[in-house]
């Protein structure tokens, strides 16, 4: 079964409202097996939404509208799902019903304007709007193709998604798809690709790779008549995968570094704190966004000066003067001041040049120290990111390289079964 | 003149990934003048891709394409584009030395697939990507009629289009469109709504509300031929709306709560310190999002736990077992500690319940606590969210309401001429 999602309104067209709508379509669509093809988002003109649906009807079985139910003249869904098939538009007594209903309920007169919403295609069902008064429809116009229309508001759409549309093509669509998200860190997106160059090539599952900011997404979707072997093929495609990815990877789906940290920190009973720089509070803020994370999250400082860097944590002077804020050394001092300081078992300090001024040659914006300490080691690593990027992201890429050099002194310093621990995150 | 955007990309024609580059595209082209009439999001697939070409140059001047740029071999837009004019795909010098020296500036040896991105259709000219790899084209090819191509990642999409494509569509367009947004904080959208009622009516300029999660934005938007008339049409309605909304009102288009907090404190030689609990650090990491905020901006600490609160910024053990760390008093002692404890002229605490648990009765979560203080003053402010809301969302809006709180603060505190402060943020 195969979907085309058309979005009519020009307020999405002319960019004034985001649509959340098709994403939230496209992915519901495939959690039932159904692929989508293509969206198409237009204005309310009538030869455009008919145009669009009668592209969509040769070359999709499914076609869902959102948008151009209401009650006003430039609403005309409706209109145009009729004059696309040829059928002309009759009141439908429930819908009329329900909106009358609707109105009595809050004690006010229905407009008459809004009579016009029991209007529907002949031969249409309605579905039912348990929160407003534009019905639906749903209507299977041939054999094997279905067309249903919902409202544009995102939380109407969405009831009677849930309501009474789901089930609907639940029980329509027979093929079993499965989705997983292997995320990795570290690795630029060229060389992951090269990695795994092959498996890319295969047309179930199919696999490629996606960049979120650091964070390289490879996405598997594995797609089989039976449940099973779709989760079969999945699962082989995983672990060949993990195989040549190896430390890269972090997570899955919805994982974070941080929720992934968070696993770590809890199985191993151990608490964090963090001083910052150039992040100016975003590790903490990132680390913070995991609920449970005050179990192991006590005390972080952000010390912008170097008067708190000196005062606060203990950064010698000496190391200032000699080799500067942003130093291998300061990032170091910072750990291990902010790690005796918090009374926490690792200590993370990080500095770095956040821009879009502040840089020189030697130290261009963009280069970022991180410092982490346990009480036997103390790491240091240097980070070059591109100069060029607008300062939050550089204070973004700066805290999920922090937050990747902690999960890997994570699994490195402390006897866990490494593997697990990151699959079961 | 007509755009038409088309979006390539299986995640988002899959729901996985939310399309922000068409609302934003559409959004910067109408501020041009350039109406679109459609938007297409397709798969990564050759035929898809040429096929929603070949359709739009038919009725559009303007074709806007993001996305399928990469290195890989699911990346296929410039031979979509190629083949649908019937030319071929040449290596650009310019694009691969771009290329070689952005993996250059990093140390790094160019992957193989990289070289793939410097082919572009013949005819096109490269459109440069100051902060990635993948370049875009930009081509006019036919009288009047113009396709670019930008790469799907939002952020670098977007400084291709400040850097370079804007100039270059702004000398195509002949209408003068002038936009202006009026962000407002603190009242409800309907209340907004109330007072702006007889403005929204109005056909030209065209004034609307947005909510974008607490900030209220009022968008104005002015039309004429000619350019004098269209300012004037704007700058009148624009002084109607901030006469009706007074203190609400914060700043325009790209201010943010910090940046407007940023010029107060410069302009009256002040630092802050931030000391925060439910927050956990994303106060000052928006602070610290400002560029120069090291001016003002010095220590600033995450107490999580009780005895942070007590050690580091003197919170009284007394105020915690009688009132508990959510409360009135804690704020204000959290404000006055971290005051002390930085030497800065202004203090803020901020203390609540983020959720998911952790609410009672008596404290729900989204109950916030916010003090703020300077050596002559101490209030503290109490908010109660929407229970309801995600983690990370109470987080942000909790952050807003002090910042907000902080802005007001240094307005009534500060006897600097307030009206041309604000507006000139």
């Amino acid at each position: 079964m195969i979907a085309e999602i058309i979005c009519v309104g020009d307020e999405l067209v002319l960019g004034e409202v985001l649509n959340t709508n098709a994403q939230f379509l496209a992915k519901e669509l495939l959690s039932l097996g159904i692929n989508s093809q293509k969206h198409t988002i237009v204005k309310d003109k009538i030869n455009d939404i008919k145009y669009a649906i009668n592209k969509a009807s040769k070359t999709s079985n499914i076609i869902i509208l959102t948008g151009g139910l209401g009650p006003t003249d430039d609403d005309i869904t409706m209109q145009a799902v009729a004059s696309a098939f040829d059928v002309d538009l009759t009141i439908n007594n429930d819908a009329l019903n329900n909106i009358e209903k609707f109105f009595q309920a809050r004690n006010i007169q229905m407009p008459i304007s809004n009579k016009k919403q029991a209007l529907i295609p002949q031969g249409a069902t309605i579905l039912k709007n348990p929160v407003g008064t534009a019905p639906g429809i749903i209507w299977k116009f041939k054999q094997n193709k279905f067309i249903l229309a919902f409202p544009g508001v995102p939380y109407e759409m969405t009831e009677m998604w849930i309501q009474s549309a789901k089930d609907y093509l639940k029980n329509i669509s027979s093929k079993n798809i499965k989705i997983k998200n292997l995320k990795h860190f570290g690795i630029p997106e060229a060389k992951i690709g090269e990695k795994i160059k092959d498996l890319m090539e295969e047309d179930n599952p199919q696999v490629a790779p996606y960049v979120d900011n650091g964070t390289i997404r490879i996405r598997i979707n594995a797609q089989d008549e039976s449940k099973e072997k779709a989760e079969s093929l999945l699962k082989n495609t995983e672990k060949e995968i993990l195989k040549r990815t190896g430390r890269y990877f972090y997570g899955y789906d919805n994982d974070t570094l941080e929720s992934v940290i968070s696993v770590l920190l809890k199985k191993n009973n151990l608490t964090v704190s963090i001083a910052e720089s150039c992040t100016g509070g975003l590790i903490s803020s990132k680390l913070t966004d995991v609920s449970g994370s005050s179990k192991y999250i006590k005390l972080n400082l952000v010390t912008y000066s170097n008067e708190a860097k000196i005062n606060m944590i203990n950064v010698s002077e000496q190391t200032l003067i000699a080799h500067g804020a942003v130093s291998q050394d300061t990032a170091k001092e910072m750990a291990k001041g902010i790690q005796k300081l918090s009374g926490c078992d690792i200590g993370l300090g990080i500095t770095g040049i956040a821009g879009p001024t502040g840089g020189t040659p030697e130290k261009p914006v963009g280069l970022v120290y991180i410092g982490i300490c346990d009480n036997k080691k103390l790491n240091v690593h240097k980070v070059q990111l591109n100069s060029k990027l607008p300062r939050f992201k550089i204070k973004t890429l700066a805290c999920d390289y922090a937050l990747n050099y902690l999960r890997i002194f994570l699994l490195n310093e402390f006897s866990i079964n490494k593997k697990t621990s990151i699959i079961e995150a």
